[in-house]
């Protein structure tokens, strides 16, 4: 395991294949493998990339992955589908995106799709994360597919942010969803050359706008800071590093339109979470998570040791039947855990 | 509480809405109430609506709603966005319905929103079926907004699930979900009057056909029964009650069109389960999950009376800094909960 661990570090391969297979398989496996190579982790700058069906998230999570291969960036794709107790839909991804990628040792791409639990796909997905980060990958692109709250979580993670919208999908009260665009570090409106474009970019600042407005009324004070600090990217993009506010990017994924402008606009939100304590802020948060979804696991694993198959089976009938009511029936297996 | 929970029986809509008020924002009083209600439900017909946003899902909702009246059914609505912190989208949906629907005493509408804790929602949207159950209405429409896991979850925990699709979504390899189509009952394409229609009917039935292949194969055997009952509906819907198959129904939400029809085969899929041990097997799946939510709420409850703010933000900031990984820090904490 210290070598393989060690062959991974050292960029091989095969060897992070091998890791990032036994750390989403086994909970077991991830449970030795994390800690053996968690204090190489934190350096890679993880980039969630979420958004509906339809707006061409993948494509565009392509043309980025060569926007960061052409600045040297040694990168990982890593394309997780909750929705999917398939593997189908995911590996499909992959290889559409193969065939512009293959070859290149600077990329490595791995799919993850659900085994019907949400907690361990996130779990898996984190595990998953950590192995690349420890081999060294300076960018990890984490693509969600879906738009609900497991790939909000899941993207939410990252350290930068990209919800992704095209036009024409604004023709529903619900499409544009207030609760995607609270994660969001940088808006994208992806097929900009279609007709609406232009309107979509509006809703989304006019949703941004009252957003904020909305965070200001709750928190009775601006979330601004006090200083000002305006910095220049090498490719002109001129930014405050100490405050970010979500910009509105367009792109055109297919033909790599507005592709370098938002990169340059991920790296000015990384410089800023550098410069201020946001990057901090970012793991602790994660490690929080992190945390959190571990401790329900063991005490589910606690659970089933404490309660046997049989005993769970009539409480589950017992309630389906109303001869008890859940809350009831679960004060009851608290008893029997303790006792 | 004994005298509101009267009140709702006898179906007072203030009593119901206050009972709601009540389940939805403390889980102390929902411990209180729901097992002061649990023994008078299991009556109603719990219907979940799913599917992207776009399919026109809540114009639907709407008809079936009217179409439910017509045939006399005491209906609620409880439209629950997992993706929206605010209530602002759901409240929007609401006021869209109330127009057509609202001066009815035989229809109950309720939005929930995302309070940024997704067990919270599960676990809130649950109580409050609760207490529509108990409060006699006979069919109790869910819709959740967006198409994610919480998604999935939520509507997968109704007797009989509806995933809508519309025409013109499926221009990308991963609009159509797999994940999705195995919790759905009957399949809807609504929108059907748009150009596409067809394709998008051929697909779906194409996934089935998939699915059902590849269901035969995992499990090494078809999973249909082996008497065939064909029983023939009021409107003339042919089916086998014995086996359900999945049926793709093609509606125009707007204009009502194929909306009756619909009806029809979801009262087919509830006469289903009720000649099959179908709707036994719906109640013990969710007495199982909402079983297994409480007792990781209580379980963290108890995490956060024994491990101190302080110590757990010393933790987190531990993990974040890598001093520890997440699996040394959990295993302390359970040394700590046990201690």
């Amino acid at each position: 395991m210290q070598d393989l661990i060690e062959q991974a570090r050292n960029g091989r391969p095969r060897a992070i294949a091998r890791l990032i297979t036994k750390v989403e398989n086994s909970r077991t496996a991830a449970a030795e493998i994390v800690p053996a190579l968690y204090a190489f982790t934190g350096q890679a700058h993880i980039i969630g990339i979420t958004g509906a069906p339809g707006s061409g998230k993948s494509s565009l999570v392509n043309e980025l992955a060569k926007a960061l291969r052409r600045r040297d960036h040694k990168i990982a794709i890593v394309a997780v589908d909750p929705s999917s107790p398939f593997t189908g839909g995911a590996l499909l991804g992959d290889r559409v995106r193969m065939r512009d990628l293959s070859g290149d040792k600077g990329i490595f791409i791995r799919s993850l799709a659900s085994r019907g639990n949400l907690g361990g796909l996130s779990q898996a997905t984190a595990a998953v994360i950590k192995v690349l980060d420890a081999a060294k990958f300076d960018t990890i692109l984490v693509e969600t597919v879906g738009a609900g709250q497991a790939e909000v979580d899941i993207a939410g993670a990252a350290h930068t942010t990209l919800v992704i919208e095209a036009p024409g999908m604004g023709d529903d009260v619900q499409s544009i969803k207030a609760g995607i665009l609270e994660i969001a570090d940088v808006l994208v409106v992806n097929k900009a050359d279609r007709p609406g474009a232009a309107r979509t970019v509006r809703s989304l600042k006019a949703m941004l706008q009252l957003g904020q407005a909305l965070a200001m009324n709750h928190h009775g004070r601006s979330t601004q800071t006090t200083s000002v600090a305006t910095v220049v990217s090498p490719n002109g993009l001129e930014y405050d590093e100490n405050s970010w506010q979500v910009p509105v990017q367009e792109t055109v994924a297919i033909d790599g339109t507005g592709v370098e402008d938002l990169l340059d606009v991920i790296m000015a939100h990384k410089n800023h979470l550098q410069v201020t304590d946001g990057w901090l802020a970012q793991e602790k948060l994660r490690s929080r998570r992190e945390i959190e979804a571990l401790l329900q696991m063991r005490f589910m694993d606690q659970f089933q040791t404490a309660v046997s198959q049989d005993d769970r089976e009539q409480l589950i009938t017992a309630v389906a039947n109303r001869k008890t009511d859940p809350y009831t029936a679960v004060a009851e297996i608290f008893d029997q855990i303790k006792a």
